[in-house]
């Protein structure tokens, strides 16, 4: 049976550059390295509170998701940090040299305010930000 | 601050044959849809406890990493969930008609033994199941 989602892993092709970003740049808490010899594989772990998939589709054949299946039929689009302050963790990002997607924080689901920072700015993955309305449960 | 990974997003071109596959074959629990009418996409949440993110890296330039970083430069590559009983998800998952990239499950990070469905059996995502060995915090 399955009981959790154990992780998401994210290619990198500099390991501590990456470190660098998720532990200084998104302040998430670093738990070490580990090599897997079988995989030739070196991993650094983040370990983080209660998640969730959210499957996103397109039922009228527009908007962001319509071009992604269209051009790759489907798969991980964006993983999305909640924060508490969106306007202060974009102002920190943007100083530190991060573009985003939007001048500034839309409505998302739930009534949460979202920005998307560009994936060039993380190593190819599209990261959201989100902080939660009034109505988030 | 960021203090959580709120979700990770999967596209899909057909949300009612998805919401089957993560409930239904793998049996997370459902939460719901909603539409975000600013983006003209339909969702559907399935929480999950805490999780973590694990980077993945080649320091060799060897190994199924190497290949999908000169592919791709990098990105999200895979999500793992946690089984309590990977064997007999495995026989219960080639009945539904999955497909696995190995006959049989292997050792992975922390003493896990892991198997990876194939992505063409989950709509584009890379998908790995893990049983925790006994060294596993």
């Amino acid at each position: 049976m399955i009981t959790a989602l154990d992780h998401i892993a994210i290619a990198v092709p500099d390991l501590d550059e990456a470190i660098k970003r998720f532990l200084e740049d998104f302040g998430l808490t670093y738990k070490g390295q580990e090599y897997v010899e079988s995989q030739k594989t070196a991993t650094a772990f983040f370990p983080l509170p209660e998640t969730q998939i959210e499957l996103v589709a397109s039922p009228d054949g527009e908007g962001p998701i319509a071009k992604y299946i269209e051009k790759k039929g489907g798969g991980i689009h964006h993983l999305c940090f909640r924060t508490d302050d969106i306007h202060a963790d974009v102002a920190m990002l943007k100083e530190k040299g991060y573009q985003f997607l939007s001048d500034a924080p839309g409505p998302g689901a739930h009534g949460c305010q979202v920005i998307f920072i560009h994936p060039k700015s993380c190593g190819g993955v599209l990261i959201e930000l989100s902080q939660p309305g009034d109505d988030h449960h």
